[in-house]
This record gives structure tokens, sequence and C-alpha cells, in this order.
């Protein structure tokens, strides 16, 4: 049995990487919500890889990583094969800090659907000490208005992420920065 | 010797509680950024109860919390005396998840000095597993933006702390919540 507390999941929305895998075999990794409401467990979809790879293996599993560069890449490009080993047949991050697989029944809808999720198996690979970096959550929330960016092309999605670029300047890190790069790269092309 | 990168301190700027104490023995808690760069670990302290007790005597603590409402509470009121514990006579909170104790060297200014800070001793009382809350990252945000309109009384921050209690509501758990109606108290006074 699987205590989500321990892997850091409370109220609220946890944003994880979730990785499922296709039924050709291949490791697809994407940034996630979980949604924890009252004893709830789930997540809401949008038509994507993600959503067709669960549909036809109704498994998944929550990278929990304070990469930020894992998150860009994720969301905007891909991450290698590499970067993937398996539990029971399912895709985690090898650099994840802990990851928990879930057994997945989607309710699907016609551009989202909602997905309930069952703890079946986690591992923790490390526990931290982590104060916060603005910088760090700043990628974050620049990730978000670049997913919106790269569909819908409008400037106000580029101003937003100015404003994060500018916090990430003065408060990340190399990593963070590298991460901001990568999402230029991409929301640029 | 302190490896700070043990305590999550990396390059950057990390977002802490910096406990300190008066010369009369009463222990203050403030949100302080510690800035890494190179070899270098500072703060950036304007004038205030902080500043004054690192200027009477130069051991600071900086606390690592992922609980919000203590971000609030040290930002905009007071936290209790009972909530402090004492670490060779340096006030730390009893609840952080971790703190080290620094040197203070002030080079004073006229509204902001720079205060480096060497450590001289660490404990870390829980490591975590944490995945990003976005909710969690929009109280540390709109606590910047609060503390600037309990001083200037401009409507832009205002506009902003919405921005983010919209986040917070979304995202957030109770904590979160509990953090952001205190802020809205101490906002709206």
């Amino acid at each position: 049995m699987i205590d989500i507390e321990e892997f850091g999941i409370h109220e609220g929305i946890s944003e994880v990487i979730f990785t499922t895998i296709s039924p050709d075999g291949i490791p697809n990794a994407a940034p996630m919500g979980l949604h924890r409401k009252g004893g709830r467990l789930f997540a809401r979809i949008y038509n994507s890889k993600t959503l067709d790879n669960v549909l036809s293996k109704p498994t998944a599993a929550a990278n929990i990583t304070d990469d930020p560069v894992l998150f860009v890449q994720s969301a905007l490009s891909d991450i290698e094969a590499g970067r993937f080993e398996y539990a029971d047949g399912v895709p985690v991050l090898l650099n994840a800090s802990g990851w928990v697989i879930f057994e997945c029944k989607c309710k699907k809808g016609e551009n989202v659907s909602v997905v309930e999720l069952s703890p079946i198996k986690g591992k923790i690979n490390q526990l931290k000490l982590q104060p916060v970096n603005r910088g760090f959550n700043a990628v974050i929330e620049a990730l978000i208005h670049a997913t919106r960016y790269v569909v819908f092309k409008e400037q106000k999605y580029l101003e937003r992420i100015e404003y994060y670029d500018a916090i990430v300047k003065k408060c990340g890190g190399e990593r963070e920065k590298d991460a901001m790069r990568l999402l230029y790269e991409q929301v640029e092309k």
C-alpha cells in the first residue's frame, strides 16, 4: 500500500512529469497536474500522446523532480529514450527524485478526459532539503504560458514569459537559466 | 564545516526565513533571500529590525521551510516567542525543515546593507520529496507584492496579489489558502 503523502502529494495540484508508453513501446513524458481533492486523485488530460497511451495501456508514472530542464523538455520537446528506466514495464525517469505508478481509469471527454489514479507502486530515490527558489518557480509559470503560446501564438503569452524570465535571471541558478534558454528556443521555432 | 549544498542553498537566490535576536533578547523572523554567486553568500537587508539585530549581534539563522503560513506571518505580522528554539543563543524556528546559522559581516548602506554570510552550524530536521505546488509558489509571489503594498499602497500591487490568489485557489491546499487569508487580513488593515 502506497502512502502518497510520503511522496509529497497533498491536497491541491501537484505538478509532476507523467510518463506513459505507446502500444509500440515508445516512452513519453509530459508535465501533468495531479489533483488531490477529498479522497480522489485524478488528472485532467487534454487530447495528446499521453491520453492515447493511457487509453491503450492504463498505467502511468508520476515522476517528482526539481529539474527545470526536464519540465521544459517534456513539455516542449522530447526526452531521449536513454533517460527512462522501466518498472514493471512502465517508463519512469532515471533522474527523478521519486515516482509513483498509477492504475488509470479514463472517463473520455471531447477535449479533456478525467483520469482517476490509483497508486500501485512507488520509489523514493532522493529526499532533499529544498529552500524556495523563485527562479525555479518562474520557469514553471513561464512554461505554462509557453505551451499556450505555441498553440495560440498570442502576444500576451510572450509578455508573461518575459515577466517570468526576468525573475529567472534574478533568482535562478544555471539550471533555471538553461531551462529558459531551451524554452525560448522552442517558442521561437 | 557546513556544506550549504546539503541544505539546498544553490547558485541564485534561496528564499528562507531569517531569524535574529535583539539586544534585549527578543527573537525576530523575516523572509530573506540568500544570494549565492561565485564563492559568495550574502543577503541584501533593508533597514529593519533584522538589520538592527544583526548589527548588534552578528549572527543569524536561515530557516528552510515549505510552510506558506510561516512566510506570511514572518513578513507581515509576528511569530510568537513559543515557536522559536535556541541553538547557541541564536533563535531558530521549531517547525523548520532545517536551518543554518551564519556569522554576519555587515557593510552598512543608506537604505540597504550587504551582509556577507559564513555558515557556522546547521541542522537538518526533515528531508522530503516535494513535487511542485504552484499554489505554494503563488503565495510567495503574492507576499512580495503584499510587502510592497503595505508600504506604497499602490493599486498595481493589489492586482498582482489577486492574480496569484487565483492560482492559490486553483492549485493550493488548505495551508496555502490559510496563508492567503492571513495575507489579505494584514493587507486590508
